[in-house]
């Protein structure tokens, strides 16, 4: 029965396809006249003076057309260039013929089939999940997200950065083009006529792409979305299929190290605001990794994968990195004890100093110039008063290709304690400078790590969220208040209080009391017919369950003094 | 050249997908080694004891197990289950080094292709633009769009909506299983191994999959997200392929039209504080459209069809839908007649107490059941103070099978000036109950068309917006001042203050002041070698030119109140 059910629905999509091309083509002849797009000609006058007897209802565009023709004066029209093809309108109206008579016999079909299939289908049965990888976010996991966001986003204003956002999808050579060893990773849409599309796989390529479509130069600009990848998933550490990402760059020509070393700034106000835990920024050059492996004896078409080996350092120890870039990379066992050496180095200017005067990294033009660069970068942390936690770490690679200059990491320094058990984060921010397409420098925010400690304490109870944030419940103590209740929250409503009421009629009081706690109101309005009568209402405090009296047309000036009192001290997520 | 290029990216990402595959085909064979999934059996310990000799350096996982098992002590291993086959590790161990030995070859493969790729490859040519019907928003369309956003969502909390977000893409049989008919207008996703997807068409689907997913009957929710639709785009009247819904319903048992009530109460709020225009709340209902066919003689099996042509009213003349009805719906030309004459009618309570008197209609269920339902909504909308607002007309159909009770759809009344030329805008929001999968109420505001009027109104000058929301820019007078502006804003950065300076060592004064112009940005702290040295700066009000000077250490707090002063007076779109 499935079976059938679905033979069905192929047919009747195949048939709905047949009709639609039909209706599209007769809709792209008629387009035909105006004859010289959307300019009359004298011809278009020939053809009105012709058309007086044909009826007009049936071809919508060229009754347009024969309005807009029919307010020309005659002064006018002497004016209207000459124009060819003479034939173009008599073709139409023929074809449209044609066309209508076939389009009426697919719509028959068309029809026949729907309703063979609303006679024969049962509703069908099917799999509720989400994708692979993917997964919903409930009233609580939104305002986490939102809170965490609206942190995020207040810094990036803070630092004057405009928001721009871009299609979900992009031209699958757009995303090749600009990365062309990613391919592997990313969702292809199905080919159902026209373009060829991809998911986004990250904000970097739209930007990049933005920027050059439109010829922009200068840009300080934020993109929050989710990018997409077919990675395997782990979704109880915050990896998935689907997921946000958080970028901050300064696209454009300036001063070395000015605006890299702001991004590092931006990074440093969103974890203090994050509050999530003691963090470290390690930095790199790509020049110093570039002039290392040269001055270690790695050969230059060596230097892309010998670096995303290094990249693994933060999770696979020495060793292990050492028989990859042996074994894989084609490393000479040589080169990588030297690069060893190396690798274990990590400081702050003292350590740039006296690799400045390090014998095979001194006659590197490009180690010495990420040095240099590192350098000028940690005298501004110091002035932006961060440079106690940025560390300079010569095993920070970043797997990506594309970055040219400044490479950064932000970790966690300490595992952080969820239900008494200790979870270890990592990386929770990175980027760097990639020149290789307009000068562009930025950091990528891994906010899913954060949601998912975020939700994590509020699984373990030790964060407490409230998903909807209504001040005041509209309650009855007895039947038959609906009407009331409507009208003081249309009353609440109108001076801007965030209230609700119980969709039933005659709702029972201990549940509404309930609905209270559970969501978190903290006011509500009870209606009882004595108080009513003497022109009061009560006002209930859910937490201390005190309630007073109030006068009936004081209720809304009442209500907002609490309101605003409540949230004074109230410092939520 | 490119062709050359394109064929070896094809034969990288083949050798990448293989070595992939082999790589996945060793860590599936490897994770039998736990036998028994993650709960450890007595032929662990066997298998555990005939591994003392072997290098487990080289398996990882076996390496993982191998520790795991060592933790346990002699008594806790007599308490393990026995477990079979005892084959599976032995297997394992072989295949592995199969394994390793293809991998290595299969990678020395990809990493001569890689090489010949960097060594050939100049940067490759592809067309910069955006997918057919999609866009960017730029940051002034993004500071109207989350302008516009904003006012939507605080009335959605303030009627106390919770927020959820659920994946770009479902399992297509999701999709099709809840709107069988709607496929050929879905983007599907390229069937690249696993599961069938496809993106979202609308936010209502995602939703009655989320409330089945997860047993919930009640939920009073917003949703603002992207859907994707294959139609033809008309993207200068705001019709994208991917474009906001902006939803909210409200999901439980409830009495009749109260929740109902709500959604308009809400489309009301929402559109006057977006301020568009004057409008109206058609509203109609499901049965009345029902018993108002089997009142005028069309077959049951006709209703859905004969309702989606009468949804054309809106765009077409009666009598282009009745031809169509006739025609290519199978409607009688009595039938479609009498349909017509009902069509015509709209008006409130009074035609209501007409229609119930009306000798057809008042002979089907259905129809009366409709009729209740629309009277008892006006008495509702009559408590909420918008009864004025809503007209009952029976010719809202509306194309959508799903609605089973109210539908509703607002329209702008007035074409909208932009630039003295006039838009027709017509419908903004629209919803109604659909009781099919859960009892939920709902509607959708057509943000789309917001964002165009706005946006349009930008683009003719009558609406101005700043992307970036800087109060401060960080300028000086003279050279070398680089240190000295980083300084000053640091200091702003951490008393909250919105700012920015210019990326360059040595800028033009010339060309920060206009920087401050054309960003709108209000003041500009200007640092000169003079002032600097009586310890004072000065700060300039970028609108009226003056420029005063106030002692260094005072600046953030004067700063800080001409900022609150500005505020003040200001109201943004």
């Amino acid at each position: 029965m499935a079976e059938h059910n679905e033979i069905l629905l192929k047919k009747i999509q195949e048939q709905g396809d047949l009709v639609r091309k039909l209706k599209a083509e007769k809709e792209s002849t008629e387009k035909y006249s105006y004859i010289n797009g959307y300019t009359p000609s004298r011809l278009d006058f020939e053809v009105y003076n012709n058309l007086k007897n044909v009826d007009l209802k049936r071809y919508s565009y060229v009754k347009r057309w024969w309005c807009h023709m029919r307010s020309f004066s005659n002064s006018e029209i002497t004016q209207l260039p000459f124009m060819k093809p003479p034939d173009a309108v008599k073709l139409i109206l023929n074809s449209n013929q044609n066309h209508d008579q076939k389009i009426k016999e697919e719509v028959a079909k068309l029809l026949a089939l729907k309703a063979q299939l609303s006679n024969d289908a049962p509703p069908q049965k099917f799999v509720l999940k989400t994708p692979k990888g993917t997964r919903d976010y409930n009233p609580q996991q939104m305002a986490i997200r939102n809170s965490v966001l609206q942190k995020i986003i207040s810094v990036f204003k803070k630092h004057g950065a405009e928001c721009i956002d871009t299609p979900v999808f992009e031209l699958k050579e757009v995303l090749t083009g600009f990365m062309p060893l990613l391919s592997f990773k990313i969702y292809d849409l199905k080919d159902q006529g026209g373009e060829i599309l991809s998911l986004r796989y990250d904000l970097t390529v739209p930007l990049a792409r933005y920027l050059a479509m439109n010829k922009i130069n200068n840009l300080k600009r934020y993109h929050i979305a989710k990018v997409y990848r077919r990675d395997n998933p782990a979704m109880t550490r915050g990896r998935y299929r689907e997921f946000y990402q958080c970028d901050f760059d300064i696209a454009g020509q300036f001063d070395p190290m000015v605006p890299d070393a702001e991004c590092l700034k931006v990074v440093t106000e969103i974890l203090d605001s994050l509050d999530i835990g003691k963090y470290m920024l390690k930095v790199n050059h790509r020049c110093l990794l570039d002039g290392m492996f040269e001055a270690c004896g790695v050969p230059a078409e060596q230097f892309r994968s010998t670096c995303s080996t290094i990249d693994k350092l933060d999770k696979s120890p020495w060793e292990e990195v050492r028989t990859e870039m042996i074994s894989e990379k084609g490393v000479t066992p040589e080169a990588a004890d030297r690069i060893g050496e190396y690798v274990r180095l990590n400081g702050s200017t003292e350590l740039v100093d006296t690799l400045l005067q390090d014998e095979k990294l001194s006659k590197s033009k490009s180690a010495v110039e990420g040095l240099q660069g590192i350098k000028l970068l940690l005298e501004y942390c110091e002035l932006y008063g961060i440079k106690d936690k940025v560390l300079f770490d010569l095993s920070l690679a970043r797997g990506l290709d594309y970055y040219t200059g400044i490479i950064y990491e932000a970790v966690l320094t300490e595992p952080i304690k969820i239900g008494g058990e200790e979870q270890s984060v990592g990386s929770i921010a990175g980027g760097g400078r990639y020149d290789n397409l307009v000068p562009c420098v930025g950091i990528s925010v891994g906010v899913e790590r954060v949601f998912s400690v975020l939700e994590a304490r509020l699984a373990a109870g030790e964060l407490s969220v409230r998903p909807s944030e209504v001040d005041v419940y509209v309650a009855s103590a007895q039947k038959d208040f609906l009407t009331t209740r409507m009208r003081i929250c249309n009353e609440l409503w109108g001076a801007g209080i965030k209230a609700e009421q119980p969709y039933k009629k005659n709702p029972k009081m201990l549940n509404q009391l309930q609905h209270c706690e559970e969501n978190g109101i903290p006011l509500a309005v009870i209606l009882g017919e004595s108080e009513l009568k003497r022109g009061l209402v009560k006002i209930r405090n859910i937490a201390t369950r005190q309630e007073d009296e109030v006068p009936r047309e004081k209720l809304v000036e009442e209500l907002k003094n609490r309101i605003s009192m409540l949230h004074v001290n109230v410092n939520g997520l």
